[in-house]
């Protein structure tokens, strides 16, 4: 062993008390500390969706808690036979570790701050897996590529398809628990996946993830709560609506940044992202905590727009929205006429939602069927329900958001 | 009608999604325009439970989802018929809007807070029904007494004693939302309550609240719930090591003010607090948005103890504690040795909790039991159970806690 | 008021607990007192599942549960305010009523029992309403023709269109109980459904049950959970072996019976119903009780037949199956083979299940959506994944089932 | 290994469906055969509770449901690394085994059955463990002690202690499992235990099974479910109302056979236990199925008693009943003399409950508590709220029980 403890087992299992799991198990000391480094404590300060809570009230979970369900998952695929088999204890660690950290990007309202500021949480992650000094140091006592391997999933460099596959596919690990969490937080009475089956039909053939015929029903479920939970809650329009004054936030900072204006509160770490939005040591303070702090800062700045986004945020001043299709045109050209040009740019937004529930085209992302004579299929040949989804195609919806004064 | 709109009724009923409940149920005007204002907006930007979300990662909740819940509970005890013939139109809309607004006066981790600060979150509350501005004009829509009243059933000023009892007693909708609610955040499995039997068995009797006898079990079950939620979750000791950093980051903050410390962010509305603990324009400023932001840009702060107790709130360095009794006295004095003089104020603290599962001096405070004849008896003359939780005292349990570098 | 008490309200209302509902509501005395006829006891002895519990041991529910559970649905159902208006007070007990009773005409594996017998349980049941004397002088105390009216409602004679609708369609109060219960009582992870929701947005609009767009997921939702239960819980192939053993008993005692065999137990009700199917008086003899007892005495009976089946039914020797396909029917005719021709008879079937979905055609059945602008549209042409559904077709299983020595 | 197999695996772990534990998992042969033999099977013909489903119309579960449950619990107790360590494969076996079987002696509302027949299921349990030829044959293949040890533990012998302790006991897999079952079936809240946590603090310690100190409020939640399950489920008064109908019939058929009346059904089984209660060849044939065919076939017996009780039984003409103590003497004597002196035997009957929640002088099943320090306490020693319900003592109940005709 050159590279120090492998696999380090904790002297007792430590648990931690999930209202959804009931325990989130840990048994590897690089679990347990990993955990508890500031990078990935941070996530306490990252709440798991963020226009959402504005509708519904109880959805005010962190990535934190999300992460560590995503993990207890991963942790109990461990019992399934043919996964154990399939991966060493290293791997096994690798696959946990990758489950635990996969979120570790995230910052304060990422969609909206990605969209501006062209970071992209995914690739920060993974930077920050190897670049953290103190979670790197963790990482680095299994041995001295698990922190690039953990990386590499997160990256998906093509390494541990497996892993890969159950880290980020269209049934993946953190799918399965930001479903179910999403669900028991918000009181949607959809997201419900039959975590057991599935587990209890899943092997490892050919180097694949595939699902015993007899698990087909519990796909279908999971696809349909997928479906409903886009559809109700994630798409919901007073949600989008929050989440264009977040935007429209970050664009008015970014501007008024860009000319200099004298803010209220510490505007360091976003300066520091416009110059390079590869400055890690800043990009990890912008949290929600400090996000917060600092639209509260602006209640009472000098800047209209700034203040009245920012009055908009803290106190609940949704947009109003309206369809944008052909019948609205006009009825859309006229409420524009009532802003600037400049409010215009902050004030309203057109934003277009397209969901497909189930990808047949998206060959790497295929759930796999294994039929009773060892074959391997595909879910929409195995699925009439399925099949039907794909049938009715893409989803969509446009809509036209404004603000209105209070 | 003088006053205006005497409980003016929305044109159709409108639904908040609720975890617990599935749904919050909103009829009135007031009410509706209440949930709407800024002040209780927000709410949303104060946690229901500070240290506790530290060891029960789930709990993270605030006291907006909690205060719409009491709300709830609330709404549906009006459908239990003593009730409704109990109190008038008037009373009804009192009652649900003390149950609302019940936490209106609750800041960022208002218990340190107040211990510092001596402020108390049930007077603030009382104050902000009466003097913001906002909510004020919503409720004189009601009429002209009406936030008065609402006011003094938060104070317990004695004039509406049913609703009072209702809403701050052994068993009112306060803590049958929060045992119910932090129970269902933090995955304990002790808080659930039997909220459709109270309610089946729930009377008013010569003006007082009284319960059935057939439901002295179901409410032998909501006190041992919240023996156990208290015992378990609230007083964890974990828990109590974070509320003492925030209490020991407010006590520092206080001190370096009065000293005239140049702090990184926006210390004003803190300083406010000092110079009067009456400011409430300054005191409603500081929510968990604005005291977390606020402790984030200490963390490189040149004021050793400031610094060192922010990375202990941010980053999680849970402190150290050991039981305080006639065995440990020698060890406490050994650990205090480590801090010098200054360090002993900021960095250890010695706390006592007592817990009375049910007080059977507190008469005004007594569960009524009614009985089969017509007569009212005492709960803990019913209960063997009650009579075995007095006969075996007050529960305490005293901790020394002290600062770990980690 | 000719006939006596109209919708007479009991002092106070009773409530018996149910494990889906929390409480079974009775208001009204004509209910109270319909559940404490015999013939409505008699449900007690009446399975809701027979195969299905050979599978999914949990489900060992009776129909007197399940009615109950129609019941609560309707009495929750009257507090939707388009349908309290659209009913008069009479007309809602007749809602009652009928969602209490629509299944009194069941026996003992009534499914067996129909195909061997040719009776009709939903005839038979508008016959007890109407015939059976201690039922009758209940309902009599309402009106005189109110038994008829329930009556008629069960037979859909369309005197009550709306009240048809609610007690049976493809959206109706049987199938939201039974759903719920089955997976309830099944433990399937699949069938539950949003009644709340579906509640909330149920309308009255010209004289039909319509539902607002908002609500077209839970409809899906639900039509999803049906097609899962009845694929993967009612259709187990375990549980149709099973069945059809209950039917072969059936077959084979009616042909003893035809011989006059000398049964050891009391077969006077069965052989009465060979005479003539509409004795109603033997009919109600024939519940669960019964018929098992009768099987328990055949284990030791001459006829190898009848022994052998009812030792399967006894002791689970559960038949072998296989899928009846251009594959198998080679196969299929050596199975036969093993058999005598009388064998194949009582030890041999082949079974054909089809299953829509969501049927368009049936128009009778429409699930009406109210578009907001308040036209009706369907559902198939709000739903894509109703479209979906529809295009996929009929699904269909055909199997072969053989009886196998243990 | 002379005797065969010993701990012989399935191929695939086999899973049943279970609306409590999700699954019971089976891995090993003797368990599979074992539940696959008509005797245990047998089980699905004896529901759980007999006079409650009066009451709780959705607890129609039976003994076969909860004996999976027992076996479960004892399943996953063996994840427990102490237990899994104190106990060698063949002893885990022997543990799943008991578990299972455990109430495999009881028949048709045993406890009815057994004042007036004067058997004992527990004694006819271990016996049918070593005298069924086709169950013998299969504990058997393990090894030929295998079934004497099942039965001994059964019988507690004392040979196995701990399997012993676990199968019966104050906190048993038997309690766990029918407390837990019957307050799912019946809907009562009071039921929820918190399994895995007593499973995590559970240990073996110098050959005793001990619970850590951090888990008394489990035990303490346990034991007022246990406590509020008692009186508000089992000891309903309706509920013994119930049971003492069948008692009744019980009596009257003894009596009647006694004297040779001629009964309508097959009464040989009941009559060979007048002989000889030890005959298990009859036994076993009163099952639920056989005793409810039978009193069907005596509602229109000759004998008045009979038919009486018979039609109280099937039409649920539930006895009046009054408390009996100093003030009610009188009145009891009154109605006494409403009947004959030979009604007074089978129409009245005054019954006495006793409970105790928790016995600190039953020192073979007292709990005891793991110390931080390694050493042994007892739970009331360490529970505050055990200390309570001791100090208020045994809780009584007597009502006198008489019939009415309807």
């Amino acid at each position: 062993m050159l590279g120090g403890e492998i696999m380090e087992k904790l002297d007792r299992q430590q648990v931690m008390k999930d209202p959804i799991y009931g325990y989130i198990h840990v048994d590897l000391v690089v679990i347990k500390k990993a955990i508890d480094t500031s990078i990935f404590q941070r996530l306490r300060r990252v709440r798991q969706l963020s226009g959402v809570q504005m509708v519904f009230h109880g959805a005010e979970h962190s990535r934190f808690s999300h992460s560590l369900g995503a993990y207890e998952i991963a942790y109990r695929f461990l019992t399934i036979p043919d996964l154990k088999n399939a991966l060493s204890e290293r791997e096994q660690a690798l696959f946990l570790g990758a489950a635990l950290l996969h979120d570790l990007g995230h910052g304060a309202y990422s969609h909206a701050f990605e969209d501006i500021f062209h970071t992209n949480h995914e690739h920060i992650g993974a930077r920050l897996i190897l670049e953290h000094a103190e979670l790197r140091k963790v990482l680095d006592q299994v041995d001295n590529t698990f922190a690039e391997d953990v990386s590499g999933i997160i990256r998906k460099n093509g390494k541990f398809p497996i892993i890969e596959a159950l880290t980020s596919s269209q049934l993946d690990v953190d799918r399965l628990d930001y479903l179910e969490r999403d669900a028991y937080f918000t009181g949607a009475a959809y997201g419900h996946i039959d975590l057991d089956r599935l587990m209890r039909v899943m092997h490892v053939k050919n180097g694949k993830i595939v699902f015993r015929q007899s698990g087909v029903h519990a796909i279908e479920n999971y696809l349909i709560s997928r479906y409903h939970m886009y559809w109700q809650v994630y798409y919901h329009p007073v949600s989008r609506a929050y989440e264009i004054v977040l935007e429209k936030i970050y664009l008015r900072l970014k501007d008024l940044c860009i000319n200099d204006y004298r803010f209220e509160g510490d505007i360091e770490p976003l300066k520091a992202m416009i110059k390079n939005p590869n400055d890690l040591e800043n990009y990890i303070k912008i949290d929600d905590f400090y996000m917060n702090g600092l639209i509260a800062s602006f209640l009472n700045t000098d800047d209209d727009i700034l203040r009245k986004l920012s009055d908009d945020f803290m106190n609940r001043n949704i947009w109003q929205y309206i369809d944008d299709d052909a019948s609205t045109k006009e009825e859309i050209a006229e409420i524009k006429q009532q802003f600037s040009q400049l409010e215009q740019k902050y004030f309203t937004a057109d934003r277009k939602i397209a969901n497909l529930t189930y990808s047949e085209d998206d060959l790497a992302n295929q759930i796999h069927i294994l039929l009773p004579d060892g074959t391997i299929s595909t879910l929409q040949a195995e699925s009439r329900i399925v099949r039907g989804l794909i049938l009715t195609g893409i989803r969509t919806d446009q809509k036209f958001f404004y603000r209105r004064e209070k």
